[in-house]
């Protein structure tokens, strides 16, 4: 026995926020039976991955080793946390537990791209235990800003692990269960080896607040405006949804919800039975013909996702609806760090339309899903596990948590993703490095990270494109002039001529006096026309752009 | 004289923030006598124009008005007020006035581009007055984030008009001349026709702090160091680089600035006489001999550029400085929306180096240069002008400036880039709509931001470009197979084949049935090879890419 061990390995969500993908193993060396908790998705910014629609984490590692994979266990139903399902589970073809919210959503993921909604098993929360190779897990309530969050609690021979899920501690989360110290404190009370554990709000230092405080700040808003009012949130985050619902029933406004998502989570939280009570809704058609006064829109794109209701509603009309002087468009939300321009971006339109903007800067109308600092202390204190391993979150999240940790005399370690820890012991130790990464969804195809495709794009959108052409006859003879198609460049250049002309007379008349040894060689010829290319575009328009060189022989 | 006028114009700054540039005039209705305030740049960003190395404001008004622009005026040194002088002095051709610290700054920028560095001409703080057409014009001294700010007053005569530029009101600013209430309520008390007025933090609510409220907190966190420590801040706040260098010398530690801007603004402020009793400095050669715990750098890069100093040490070592475990890197400075990601990245890096990274989230380390909500209240109740006109903001702050000045009994409009008001009456009106925009400096040639190039380069980002090319013989016949080039898209599709073999073949077979109509009409060849290969894509790759087409004639 004493060569087996339990193992840890983070292959997306640790050095990061998003993507989350976590393995536990136990068993012989390298030969661990495996369980994966979560396979979420992160997503592409122009800055580093233009034209791409989704980023998964690299499960090559995983996929190398299904034989030795039993299950898939998902925390809770956010994107960063199982919107990679879909996409993944053909190579990974294990059976994926969730509780019956989380299910409800995988299911839809599996059907989005053909894949078997039965392979997604709904499970009770704890004290019931799934059995997965040498694992038992259970999932523990634990409040988030999405219904029926859960941490798992993951016993191998080794010991009890407890693995948080993102949370909070929230004892009146509005929609779900509240978090249950006794409950938590009893599970753990057999003693818990490590506990991995949600880091991205470590900064944060003052204890979390609860989702009901924003409730009385939302309604006397809402209860105060004079015409209509629209509010957006994440779709995912229901308890604000009906925080914001009921508030404009009690202002005696009629509910419309807009934007796909916003009316999936809903009726996923309403058929899986964690939403009761929630206001009578009427539709987009009928909402048109409410005197506006007495409407209250709860819209999707709290983001300032470009296709989202918000963004639509900013450049105009979305579903009918057009907002005016007066109105009022509340954002019951946080922006993501690189969100920013898009958020702006809508609300000086809505500036320009006369509609008046609130956003979460007064801290009243949002509360984070996640433990801050406070939290993070009192949930090491309450599981008092023999080790701390902070999980979702960047180096600097994962390194001032296990700080943290450590402070407290609890054993840790920073790992981010490919480092595979030996929990076995009474501190972790670092069993090895697996290659990780990340891996592109561009249109249908799935592309690495590191493939280069999305580095030419980057380059032709800094440099520009040049297309040179040059065919040779059967004698490698030049058959006419070289000539250019410019894609993203100035028409003009400093000699005041078009770069078009100087670039094709530059490259003609090196292809005059060019060598018959050049004009035999392709890959010479390319050089040599790619260089000249690229300094007459330094002398003209100052930069250098990506060449293209095309040489078609006759032959 | 009742046909003439007094006249605003922004054609900068005005619905945004950054690229300052406002027009006054004087005269008869199209004929009024002109001066510009300010004249700055704004940054490009990957999302929005990608390759791009500077934005301007759009002259192009200005320029075909150049016999009526009588002087050039600059409040303070910042890019986004000073930037473009260098790249647009030549199209205006006429004196540029700035007191002594930003005079200097503008030759600096003049002798950058070429051009004559005496059109830059000094001028005193008020009471001296410069002359321009019908307008008299004083710099009178205000607090902001850069020595010798100055606010404009601009007689004209229809009156007179305060042109606040950006400011703050600090009372103890360390370096420069403290706001002066006084000397602002006694220039006022003639009567003030409008106050154009700096929007950009309307949104605070909370009185603006002091300058010297940040010393005694970073003296406390330096003096605590035990190793390196590290600061970052605008190279221009010499305010702070001075408390900075001070906080570090007290403690016993070695000054170091580096990256241009840092060591080129102290200069300018030394030799101008704005900054005195600066610490002794020590070169980045001796820097690297002093024992770690006794030094202090002063870096650039507080916003994340990649090629700044900060990034730099971040990514390793710079100017044989590498950073260590333990050592502390301060941002005494504020991200600006849109920087974040590059931010956060150093950030992170650092920590995997063990930095500890402090930053201004406590708001204990850095203090806005702008003045808040409260603080224009007090300039709008101090200069008490008969209108209030917002300026330097996006839409958003423009209006919610308005509003506050509206609220009390001032008349007040939103004007955005290009709106021409006349000021001539009791209360502000429009007077017309002249066409604006930015213009983008691209490697060495200026173009328009609307002219397709920076379009066509985001789409190549988004979507990948394929470049399509075919020859035809004498007769209009299919020389050969039509070939492709592929950049920035992926090599394999659905179909399990390269992507380039399933293009090719769909594009041979099209020519092998295309009618001679078709093949010998350039336009319809390309269109229809176009529309090909866009949809194969399609299928295979899920996008549909950008396409050139190169119709070669053997002729």
């Amino acid at each position: 026995m004493s060569s087996e061990r339990l193992i840890y390995l983070p292959l997306g969500g640790a050095g990061e926020i998003g993507m989350n993908a976590y393995v536990y193993g136990y068993g012989p060396v390298d030969a661990e039976r495996l369980i994966l908790v979560d396979l979420g998705v992160t997503f592409s910014d122009m800055d580093g991955s233009p034209g791409v629609d989704l980023i998964f984490p690299d499960v090559s590692w995983l996929h190398e080793n299904k034989d030795r994979l039993d299950a898939v266990f998902i925390t809770h139903g956010h994107e960063d946390h199982i919107g990679a399902i879909g996409h993944y589970w053909e190579k990974l073809g294990v059976p994926v537990y969730a509780r019956a919210f989380t299910a409800n959503l995988a299911r839809h993921k599996m059907a989005d791209r053909g894949q078997p909604e039965e392979a997604v098993r709904t499970v009770s929360a704890w004290p019931e235990m799934t059995e997965a190779g040498p694992f038992r897990v259970g999932f523990l309530p634990i409040s988030h800003s999405i219904p029926e969050s859960a941490g798992l609690v993951i016993d191998s021979p080794a010991g009890r692990v407890i693995h948080s899920g993102d949370f909070k501690l929230d004892e009146t989360p509005v929609v779900g269960e509240p978090f249950d110290p006794d409950l938590w404190a009893d599970v753990s009370k057999g003693g818990v080896k490590a506990l991995i554990c949600d880091s991205t709000n470590v900064f944060s230092d003052h204890p979390g607040r609860s989702e009901a405080s924003v409730g009385p700040e939302i309604e006397a808003l809402v209860s105060a405006a004079p015409n209509m009012v629209v509010a957006t949130t994440f779709a995912s985050n229901v308890a604000r949804v009906k925080t914001l619902a009921e508030a404009g029933e009690r202002a005696g406004r009629s509910i419309c919800l807009m934007g796909r998502a916003m009316r999936r989570m809903i009726e996923a939280a309403i058929t899986t039975g964690v939403l009761q009570n929630f206001p009578k809704v009427i539709s987009p058609e009928d909402a048109a013909s409410v005197p506006r006064e007495n409407l209250m829109l709860l819209v999707t794109g709290s983001q300032g996702e470009r296709r989202a209701a918000s963004a639509q509603l900013a450049r105009g009309k979305y579903n009918g609806i057009t907002l005016k002087e007066g109105d009022l468009f509340l954002f019951s939300s946080k922006t993501i760090p690189g969100n920013e321009r898009g958020v702006i971006r809508i609300i000086n339109q809505f500036s320009e339309m006369g509609v008046d903007v609130v956003d979460d800067s007064t801290g009243k109308y949002h509360v984070s899903g996640h433990a801050n600092r406070p939290d993070l202390k009192r949930l090491h204190d309450i599981v008092n596990p023999h080790m701390v391993i902070p999980n979702h979150g960047e180096h600097r999240h994962l390194r001032e948590h296990a700080k943290l940790a450590a402070d407290a005399g609890r054993a840790s370690i920073v790992a981010v993703n490919g480092t595979m820890l030996d929990l076995s012991g009474s501190a972790p130790s670092i069993a090895g490095f697996v290659e990780t990464g990340r891996t592109y969804l561009d249109g249908a195809v799935q592309i690495g990270a590191l493939d280069g495709i999305v580095r030419d794009r980057i380059r032709m959108a800094l440099n520009g494109h040049v297309v040179v052409t040059v065919i040779l006859d059967e004698d490698d003879e030049p058959l006419g002039e070289a000539w250019c198609e410019l894609k993203g460049l100035p028409e003009m250049g400093r000699s005041d001529a078009p770069l078009l002309d100087v670039l094709e007379e530059d490259l003609t008349q090196f292809l005059g006096r060019a060598k018959a040894k050049t004009l035999s060689d392709d890959d010479k010829l390319e050089g040599e026309l790619r260089r000249i290319a690229r300094n007459t575009c330094r002398d003209e328009i100052g930069k250098k752009p990506e060449v293209t060189v095309i040489v078609s022989r006759l032959s």
